[in-house]
């Protein structure tokens, strides 16, 4: 009684005590986060009862996380992506109606300024690679053809390295499109077998991977976007299903629905008119996108 | 079930394929502390819905409490502090045998080498602020006194600074001192009556705090910490039951049984013993120790 009274904190009553002092709060929305975050960290040290030792521990895991911070590396983003809290921000921000793609995260390797080609172009600057050719359909809901759809694509060279993190040795723009569907709804391009890569870990969520050992990579995948007027833009990733990681994806980004279809093909003619080089892969993949919620 | 067979991540078992990934983990302590946290942080996301942007903003403000962090300055214990984790973990390692002192939160402002003074010294070398004495019984929890029993104390100034934030400006070691009890069990010294104080507020959590229409303050107290042979050192505070932020400490370090006894008193005999001048302040303010946990 005495507790309820006088608002002194105690560890039954933890949670109401810190998140009544939140009553005079900028806006609901943020009253509301401060509320479930308050309780659920509570929550957590009561099942944990952390030591002293443990929760210093904690505090100089997240400093060294800061710190690690700069202009061109987040380990924040990092440490939401090895436990699924940015896999899960994703799904719950793309629930799609039935029959379309699913999304998947960006990643930290889109560039807003890539070229737009041709169809058909060769996204491959260096002829570094096992050549693949990739193609497929733009869809609506009802398996109709969207015109007009815009795929921005990139993707890691066959030795698990995006262009912008190799300047210099590989050319500007290496492995990145911008395609134009028709009125068929196809869009196809030519560009080199993806291969798995780590995310960055050389610095605390590396040595956190580590300690629960666990690796760091992901497997081989391409990044799309895909955008069309009337449809919600799509994020996503293809994946290599044969990969030695796609059952352990350091940033839980694969789905069933985004395996596609790597074949190994010998067609020396058809080769030819891609202008390959012996054997190559196909790679189908159609996309479904969703209509623009009313 | 197909989920289920081949691991990939959705929103539904989220928290699963998340801590399957760690049982390779260094230890079982390592691999329940990152069970816990997992599903405690699914559950905030799964409960709270955050956008992207707010997912983002969650990063920024994180990265920018590691910025904060030097030397000097822990932003994250602030931020554990403001959350009232700090005083759950508090709580949780020094749950005591009824009729033991409760303990609180050591605060940032200890340092390990102040002088061991005679008992009844003045611990304020700059003869600024409130005259104030003030002493009790350190006891054991059948009521007799310890002998030997060392008392740390420290407090801010009546502006409200500790030393080691005004060097330069206060003595080195002002309102600092170390005590040790005869066998009476009886300690006192004199100071001057402590000020409210802000906890630093130039920072993000002082942002938050200000988003949160919550001040920065803490109650006017003094710091204690007490040792001796066969009993768990005590580190707690005594606060002033008149502060204006007795009820609402920006870091919920208040306890009933912390608040102490502050007298004006008007006894020109007395004071004059004392060495001061007019009107002064008695606190009277005894310790019960645990014994040591066999
Ligand atoms: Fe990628
Ligand atoms: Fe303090």
């Amino acid at each position: 009684m005495a507790h309820e009274e006088n608002g002194y904190f105690t560890e039954e009553n933890s949670v109401e005590v810190v998140t009544s002092r939140n009553a005079g709060a900028r806006s609901e929305r943020l009253k509301q986060v401060m509320e479930v975050v308050t309780r659920k960290l509570h929550e957590a040290v009561k099942e944990l009862e952390p030591t002293q030792e443990e929760w210093m521990e904690t505090v100089q895991f997240l400093t060294r996380t800061g710190h690690m911070c700069n202009e061109w590396r987040q380990e924040f983003i990092l440490l939401s992506d090895v436990l699924g809290v940015s896999m899960l921000v994703d799904a719950i921000n793309n629930r799609k109606p039935s029959g379309a793609s699913e999304s998947t995260v960006l990643g930290p390797f889109h560039v807003a300024d890539a070229p737009e080609l041709p169809m058909g172009a060769n996204i491959c600057l260096d002829q570094k690679g096992e050549d693949m050719v990739i193609g497929g359909l733009i869809l609506d809901t009802e398996g109709r053809p969207i015109k007009d759809a815009v795929i921005d694509v990139w993707q890691a060279n066959d030795e698990g390295f995006y262009d912008v993190q190799q300047k210099g040795i590989q050319p500007d723009f290496n492995l990145r499109g911008i395609f134009r569907t028709g009125k068929d709804g196809r869009y196809w391009f030519r560009a080199v077998k993806p291969k798995y890569y780590p995310i960055p870990d050389d610095g605390p969520v590396g040595q956190m991977l580590k300690a629960l050992g666990r690796h760091p990579y992901r497997p081989a995948h391409l990044h799309y976007i895909i955008k069309a007027d009337g449809f919600e833009t799509l994020t996503t990733h293809i994946f290599d299903p044969d990969d030695p990681y796609i059952h352990s994806d350091a940033v839980f980004g694969v789905k069933e629905s985004l395996l596609a279809k790597f074949e190994l093909t010998d067609d020396p003619a058809r080769a030819r008119e891609l202008g390959f080089d012996g054997k190559y892969w196909k790679v189908a993949h159609d996309f479904v996108l969703a209509p623009i919620k009313s």
